[in-house]
Order: C-alpha cells, then sequence, then structure tokens
C-alpha cells in the first residue's frame, strides 16, 4: 500500500486515479439464501397480497404465498425479477427509498436473526476504511438495482450514491398538478452484471481501477479489466466463501454467486483468493 | 448560505444532501455557435476525411468537407449525432480519452481564438469553489456525452467523472488476445436532457439537489424538481446569455440554448435570472 502513496516511488498512484471498485452481494455482505433485494421482494408481496387478490392463482406470488420457495424460485432469475418488478416499481423514487429504508431498518434475517445491515463482513468495512485512509475512493459495482442500494449504502458502508454503480431501472418524469415526481417502472435500463460492470464502471467513473474485490463470475469481467490494465500496480481479490458454519460455504455448484472461472483464472491473473473460513478472524460486523 | 451551513438553524443542510448541479453548455463553458462537441466531431472529420473517401459524395460529411456548415447543420441534432457516432465511437474508451485529450489541449474556438477550456466562465468557477469551501458537493448534469466531459472536466472544473451524469453511448466489453477494452459503439443509450436530468440525477446521486443552475430550457425539468422539494430551503438559476459583445446574445429564438419556458416562469418558482451583461463583470477565466 505505502507503496502506491508515497510521491517519488515507482508505483505511486496520484489521488484522482486511487479507484476501488468493490462487488455488494457475497463481497460485501452475504447473498444466501438468495440476493437481500429478493427477500425485500418476497416480504412485500405477503404485506400487499390483501391489494392484489389475483396473486393467489398468479405464478409466482402464488407460491410465495402458499410458503412454496422452492416453486417460486425454479423460475430463476427471470421469475425474481418479475417480483421486483411487481413489488418495487410503480412508484416515485421517495416512496420507494422510503419503503426500503423502513425495510432495512426493521426486517431480519432468518437464519441469523441479524437485521441485514447488520450482515455486512467486518473485515471489508476495515478494508474499506483502510483505501479511505490511503485516499483511495470507494465504489460500489453491484448487480443490486442503483435505488434499493442507495437508500442504505451511504450510512451502511459511508459510500454515497454517487460512488454506487448498481443496475438501473427505467425512471420517468411526471408532473401532476404542478407537483414533480420520478416514477420507477417495471423495465431494465440496464444490467450490471458480468461484462456490463466494466461498461458501468467507465460509464460513471471514466476510468480504471486499480483495485477490485468480488466473489463470482459476475465480477470476472471487472477483475480482468482491471488487473490487465498497464501504468500502476493493480490488485484483484475473490472472497472465498469457505465457512459453512460462521456464514455459508459455497462456489462452483452454487446459481447464487457462482464461482468457477475467477478460481480457475485467479493465479493467471494473479488474483488474491481471501478464504472466508481461514483469513477472517470475524465474519460480521458488531458481532461481538 | 451561512444558514444552510449553521448547526441548529432553521435552513440548516446535512452535508451529505448539499448537492449542487450544474448543466454545462451555456452555463459553465459557452456553447455558440454550437455545442463544443459538435466541433469536436467536426474537426475531426477533417482529420480523418483521408482515410474516409466515400463522405466526399455522402451527405452530411460531404457539406463540412465543403466548408457549407450551413448546410451540414440543416439536417439538425439527428445530422450532429451522426457525426459524432461517426467520429467519436469505434474505438476504446482509451483511444477515445486521448483524442479528446488531445483536441481539448490544442483546439481553438474560432471567434475568440482561446482554448475551448478557457471559454469556461469566471464567475461559475467561482460559485462552484464557493459551494465546494461550504462543504456542497458540485456536479455536472449535462446533454453532453459522457466519455467527452470525463476527459476533461476534473482538471478543468475540479470535478471528477463520478460527478459527471451526462448523455451515455452504448459501450461494449470486449477481450481479444486476453487484451480486453470498452468499446464505444455508435448507440445512444441514454439521453440525458429535458426531462432526462431529474432522472440521470435520481439514478446517479440518489436524491434531490438543493441547488441547480442552468441556462437553457433543456434544464427547465431539472430546475423544476429541484426547487419544488420539500424540507430544505431550494435554490434554482439561470444563466441568460445577454452580452454580445463579451460572449452572445441569445434566448428564445435560439435553437442552441432555446431558452424561453424557464424564462417564463422563473418568477413562478423563484429561479433566479442572472443576466451576464449586467451582473458578471467577467465573462471568461484566465482573461486578464
Amino acid at each position: 500500500m505505502t507503496k502506491t502513496t508515497t510521491q517519488g516511488s515507482a508505483d505511486f498512484i496520484p489521488v484522482t486515479d486511487r479507484i476501488a471498485c468493490f462487488d455488494n452481494d457475497g463481497t460485501l455482505w452475504s447473498e444466501q439464501p438468495m440476493y437481500f433485494q429478493f427477500i425485500f421482494a418476497l416480504d412485500r408481496i405477503k404485506e400487499l397480497a390483501p391489494q392484489h387478490p389475483e396473486w393467489k392463482d398468479q405464478e409466482p406470488f402464488s407460491f410465495i404465498l402458499k410458503g412454496d420457495m422452492k416453486s417460486a424460485l425454479a423460475g430463476g432469475e427471470k421469475a425474481l425479477m418479475q417480483l421486483v418488478a411487481a413489488t418495487q416499481t410503480g412508484m416515485s423514487s421517495e416512496e420507494f427509498e422510503a419503503e426500503t429504508k423502513r425495510w432495512i431498518a426493521t426486517a431480519k434475517h432468518q437464519k441469523f436473526d441479524r437485521p441485514y445491515t447488520e450482515m455486512i463482513f467486518q473485515p471489508m468495512l476495515e478494508l474499506l476504511k483502510y483505501l479511505r485512509a490511503n485516499e483511495y475512493k470507494t465504489f460500489i459495482v453491484s448487480g443490486g438495482e442503483e435505488g434499493f442500494m442507495c437508500a442504505w449504502t451511504e450510512k451502511t458502508y459511508g459510500i454515497p450514491c454517487e460512488q454506487v454503480i448498481g443496475t438501473v431501472m427505467r425512471s420517468t418524469y411526471e408532473v401532476v398538478n404542478d407537483t414533480p415526481r420520478i416514477v420507477r417502472q417495471a423495465e431494465l435500463d440496464l444490467m450490471n452484471d458480468g461484462k456490463g460492470k466494466p461498461v458501468g464502471i467507465y460509464n460513471q467513473i471514466g476510468k480504471r481501477p486499480v483495485f477490485t474485490a468480488g466473489n463470482s463470475d459476475g465480477d470476472y469481467e471487472m477483475l480482468q479489466w482491471t488487473t490487465t490494465a498497464s501504468g500502476y500496480p493493480r490488485f484483484g481479490m475473490i472472497v472465498h466463501h469457505t465457512d459453512s458454519v460462521r456464514e455459508w460455504a459455497y462456489d462452483r455448484t452454487s446459481p447464487i454467486g457462482h464461482l468457477e472461472r475467477g478460481l480457475d483464472d485467479a493465479s493467471k491473473y494473479n488474483w488474491l483468493i481471501v478464504d472466508m473460513n481461514d483469513d477472517w478472524k470475524e465474519v460480521f460486523a458488531n458481532e461481538n
């Protein structure tokens, strides 16, 4: 680290180029048994069901209302996106922000009985702080949806919304009775995953990161784009979920957080594999 | 100002909500006789013509090569976007950045014989600095294209790329011989003008600004969204181009920087109209 912040060092990086990008789901907080934004969608379906009697006979809503999660999730990411669209759009930006803040402040993870913002990883929090103390600017680059993340990342990670790059739902600007609002539409504008991540970084930051942390093959291209650049020293790391007791253990066969190409090519690109079980003294923040 | 930065004041705004948004073309720098990014496109057409013999018989390129600007521009914004696509895409992000930096460092505005980065407005630079000194975070929200602006806004205005919200061209991530690059495509992803501006702000900043400066009807919705929000004091201003000697005078009848609804509704929304001729002691930066 010191060599990148010492003027005159061959590896010195000017402050404006000290860009560090972090995936969120599985890298900064947990993502099992499914991405937390989807759990938010499921919780809202139960809440909103009385206003939607038609959901009783309509898949995947009907499965969820009967508690049959296995069938509900059989439709894969498409079915999940349908749930997000049904529950997290069709309202103003400010209504959605308030709903998200309410959920994140009150909901708890079933397995650990902890708020989701306490399912964030203590060693990663320390890494964020360490980088910022060395004048690195920290960004989130996530497949999670921008509006969802922006409601809580500043408070939870110290990362303001303009340093959050996420999947973007289409929004429209509407004025009724001289009162404008942004309305979230049930349509994707940009999917920020896989090859979309380096593109998202280019569009929002305009330069290659010198530091990238991820945990799944959805981060592969972001890691590759970071660590194959010339000029400065570059660093890539993968959080490997290996602790089935304190968190979860999964990689090559998991549909959520699938990690295969990343493990295969880590040595080729010199990516550091962090073994959660062996390397992390603590897992979650505020655990003790 | 002081009342928004004094703890305990009824108008106090916490630092995280001190968001100030500035249009670029016509607000931070000039935009006549056409947006400077289009002049860049014209300059590149002349440069690239030897490699494109077909342009001699192809409108609007043929007009430009003959120096017939009036016919070239008769096609309106569509023809201009075609020129941007022909000259500023189909290359990697890093090639485009280098080209833009080269142009902005060497090209000069015909009327004033000054580099374009010295066609920025001294009073606006002072305003940016004043806001930042009071812990306001300053953003650019422009119809200009993201990659073009990001090549020079940090150095010129002190505004880094992640605080620049612009029109987004589609880009793709491509890997050839293990070397990845981002390639700019001749297709628009998001047009950041008019109603697109508040949407762009929502997607990137996640909250309403408390301060907005613009100069044309393309900024109307951004101003409206800013100044109709409740909670904090809000401020909107319009730079009115009234100085035909030191800069240009134009508003209701100009196709570039068209300003009509903004003038009509300024008093209704309490927007400050800044008269360039009467109110500005200096116009351009580094003029003396």
